[in-house]
């Protein structure tokens, strides 16, 4: 399909997303976004960044005077058929055959290939990356999980019948696992509400009954006059809220930020890691 | 001073701010700020907003095609001299003379008149009317106080030495109360860091040793298209934080939005005042 765009690949998304997340068919509107998008950035030239970020190489797509987010070098795939192989593997129950660092990349390069798009054919869109990367990954959550996610949970209370607004939250079924899905693109100081939210659910249906388990793609930033990359990261912090609002089980990236990688090894308990560990570590969270 | 703008008066405040929050060179600039947004929005035309808020009417100001937020009739002034009042007040702690209404309207009226400015001679600038606000009732807790907050402080632990960064705190002395103090234009679904913010200060002091009270302006929402205007509000989610999450003591509003007022009705305790109440019972608020 050459007509296919990104973002009308992006639109048939948006339209299938909510009937079946976990469905056929989101996986492969997701494969054909990520099939647009490398098509498109295949004409593109890059530019390269200097990474302040030690151990890490950042690149960008350039189209006249417009200059992309920054791209991680090594996690980067121009692969469109990446995709598929990583959906066979899932579909065949053999995504361990595939290792966490493999996974990691084909899934930060269909979000990232996706965000250089937007990035350089519309104007300050944050929305769309957003939306994109929680289609994504909630697909991905579902899918491996086996069941689709709820966005509203009943309170239930003396005097008020209320809903709660979530996010993603999948409820594998009675005296089984629940999770906690909040999906960032990137999160600075909005972080903390993460925290707050596992609170919520811990104090509303008990502590550890909702597994929480973030996933987010990176927290660089780019100076695009100096061309520099650094990473914005706050790990005392994150290490008074795990002490003090509530505990998540796990923090995926899809491009680890160094200084919360650190965070493996000290108290308190905050286990940071790449996301594609996940898909072979999913049944075992709860135990 | 004729040739002083609301934009260089405002200057004047950032210089002065930090120096001494509490002090008199805050107290003269932000009535300078007041004075000099009244006489430019005395040049403008007023445009009549359609309140679906009950029991309140709405305006904005235009400059050409260019529309302001909207701001609430009956608590709007455009009277630069009540700012002098109001201060006189606080000085010879006579701010008991005035009743908490008319305290509400002159402060609503300070900053709703230099927003409208910004509104008319920026684009999508939200950071000068937020930054603004944070002076204006940062002054004007220390000042009731008497004394000047802080924003970072130390976290005790056992094997780390870190400072939490924080909102405005304010610290009586020994024991004597302290006040935690976020200050928001508006606060939709982000309010639930104010919570959690309260929450870590608990988790680190004890509880109950920071006292909440965030000052908010408003929940109001045009639709500039249909010169309409409405209240977001999350009560039920409200509720639910101050269940789960911490205690605050009060939430002032210059504005206060309808759905919050019924929540002084209801359980948990959750008490929302007009702002201008603190200045009376800033004193009892730790008992």
């Amino acid at each position: 399909m050459p007509s296919v765009t990104p973002l009308s690949a992006y639109e048939d998304v948006q339209d299938t997303f909510a009937a079946d997340v976990k469905g056929i068919a989101n996986q492969q509107n997701l494969g054909n976004v990520f099939t647009a998008s490398c098509r498109y950035l295949s004409k593109l030239k890059t530019v390269e960044l200097r990474s302040l970020v030690s151990n890490k190489e950042y690149f960008a797509f350039a189209d006249g005077k417009k200059v992309s987010r920054a791209v991680n070098k090594r996690l980067f795939l121009r692969e469109p058929t990446e995709w598929d192989v990583f959906c066979r593997a899932i579909a065949a129950k053999k995504a361990q055959d595939l290792d966490a660092e493999t996974i990691t990349r084909i899934v930060y390069s269909v979000a990232v290939s996706f965000f250089c798009y937007i990035d350089l054919t519309k104007d300050g869109d944050q929305k769309t990356p957003g939306t994109f990367f929680e289609y994504l990954i909630g697909h991905l959550f579902a899918w491996r999980l086996d069941v689709n996610p709820k966005t509203r949970l009943a309170v239930l209370n003396l005097d008020m019948a209320a809903t709660l607004p979530t996010d993603f939250v999948f409820d594998l079924g009675p005296n089984r696992a629940k999770f906690h899905l909040p999906i960032k693109v990137s999160t600075r100081e909005r972080v903390i509400q993460v925290w707050a939210h596992q609170r919520v659910l811990d104090g509303v249906y008990g502590t550890g009954r909702f597994i929480g388990t973030p996933v987010i793609l990176t927290e660089t930033k780019t100076d695009k006059k100096k061309r520099e990359v650094i990473e914005i990261c706050l790990p005392d912090q994150w290490r008074i809220y795990q002490m003090h609002i509530a505990q998540l089980k796990r923090i995926y990236y899809l491009d680890v930020p160094a200084a919360y990688s650190k965070l493996n090894d000290v108290f308190p308990a905050l286990i940071v890691k790449p996301f594609g560990h996940f898909f072979a570590e999913a049944d075992t969270l709860p135990t």
